[in-house]
């Protein structure tokens, strides 16, 4: 069975809506990503958290069959984050982040994840998603992730990392801070101009878009009735195209929009559920019966 | 050739942008929504201009063979709207608002107009949109737009219309404020309760929604590249959307899906003029060619 190798944060979020206050649910990127990757592929996990780190979310990982050789446990405080989202779930508002663990991480990819040829870099200090990527051996496919907080704190870092990425996702706000262009396409431009072959925007509950050499796909959002806990999702849906890619035969250019499709679907659980709750507990027939749906939602 | 009845504004438009003001150009919502049918469909109009009302855009209207037997030329002054749109065109402010001519209007419909199948109130004050439905024999769809300002001033009257249509228009923040939903999806299902079977929320840029006994369609916005002046493009998609439901064969629920999507081509071409620029010299061709590319940006 294929692989995709998830390097990202591995985090206890603890998350305030209007409707619910969770402490410490297992959070972070690679956590996200890996979870949904899992119903595709096998995932080898990256990453670290510390001696605090619940056993039943070690568990819940080994449940989706994820390779954790790749995470660190060590002595310190398990990355920490907590935020809390407005009444319309459109805005969060960061209350605290301890990096804790993080603090002093350097990934050490285990011998038998360095010849993957998937890779995410998920969203992590572009440092360390360099760091991953040294010591990958020629993979086929790399997509890397980011946040606003290192357009602002590490964007040499960043645009470093995106000569080096065949595939870079962001969201509409960043992708608009990176390129100070207010229309979409013209960003897109702008970003294939800095490296990545691939690139795709997240728009919400918007969906997303992909350029690429073979044009623009505009993905669309499976419609989420019930949200619940946003926080994840744009980290499930490159997880679940990444796991999905690694399988599927043919090209990339082939299969990315039923990847990105895929990443969709998994995604609308997400936030159908507080962390990871709701995807953690998928299946399959599940993920397949709202692809057919998002396909009749669409035709015309 | 089948017909369609159209009612709304008929204006002059003072609209400044970042890159262009232009005064008094042609404009108002039937003034777009006549123009986007034309290319599908004859178009009865139903609206009245002042004598300042330059010959040229009479001419326009007739270049595009609309019928404008129901459109008063009267003493006095044409509607004339100003407005401004911010960088990003994102949020328009009104500068003014000179009714004029509109003041004192009551549609009086033309004879040969009454048996119209196809009836689109286009946004105007639903007491107006109301007059014209009493005045229409046995309609087979009718389908209202409207805007934020009759759901502030009209309220009961447009609640009143809403009985009285088969399909209802309405941009997002429109559907929260009638609502007082966040989730669109959610705002769709209590549109229903209020009368109509066929329901589509505008989402600018990231196209629209219907709702209707089939189901949820999303239809994707065509790709904007250079936007000069969104101003009227909800009213060309309606328009386009009504135009081409006159004449497709079969159900509107066999048709409607591939009607947004004209609908979307066709407000694409609006927003990349000022005024009706751009749409009252179209090809059908060209709204073929994008339809063709539109099915491509989207499939999966």
């Amino acid at each position: 069975m294929s692989s995709v190798l998830i390097v990202g944060s591995t985090a206890l979020d603890s998350i305030k809506t209007p409707v619910a206050e969770n402490p410490r649910m297992l959070g972070g990127s690679a956590s996200h990503a890996a979870i949904a990757a899992s119903y595709f592929s096998l995932v080898r996990m990256v990453g670290v958290v510390g001696e605090d780190f619940p056993k039943s979310y070690l568990q819940l990982y080994k449940r989706r069959r994820i390779d954790l050789e790749g995470l660190q446990i060590v002595p310190g405080k398990t990355f920490h984050w907590s935020g809390e989202y407005e009444a319309n779930m459109n805005n969060r508002r960061t209350l605290a982040t301890e990096l804790g663990v993080f603090e002093n991480f350097t990934p050490a990819l285990p011998v038998s994840y360095q010849g993957t040829a998937f890779v995410l870099l998920a969203n992590i200090a572009p440092s360390l998603q360099h760091h991953v990527l040294d010591q990958t051996l020629r993979p086929k496919f790399v997509v890397a992730d980011t946040m606003d907080l290192w357009l602002n704190i590490a964007l040499a870092d960043l645009l470093k990392l995106l000569k080096r990425v065949d595939g870079f996702v962001l969201n509409d706000s960043e992708a608009q801070q990176l390129t100070q262009e207010d229309n979409v396409f013209n960003a897109l431009r702008k970003i294939h101009q800095l490296g990545p072959k691939f690139v795709i925007v997240k728009q919400g509950s918007h969906g997303s878009i992909l350029s690429s050499p073979e044009g623009i796909f505009l993905c669309p959002a499976y419609p989420v009735r019930n949200l619940v806990d946003p926080t994840g999702a744009g980290d499930s849906f490159v997880g679940a195209m990444m796991g999905y890619l690694s399988t599927a035969r043919g090209s990339i250019e082939k299969n990315i929009r039923q990847a990105m499709a895929y990443g969709s679907v998994v995604a609308s659980f997400c936030c159908e559920g507080c962390g990871v709750t709701r995807t953690a507990r998928l299946t399959r027939a599940q993920i397949e019966s709202r692809m057919k749906e998002l396909r009749e939602l669409t035709r015309f």
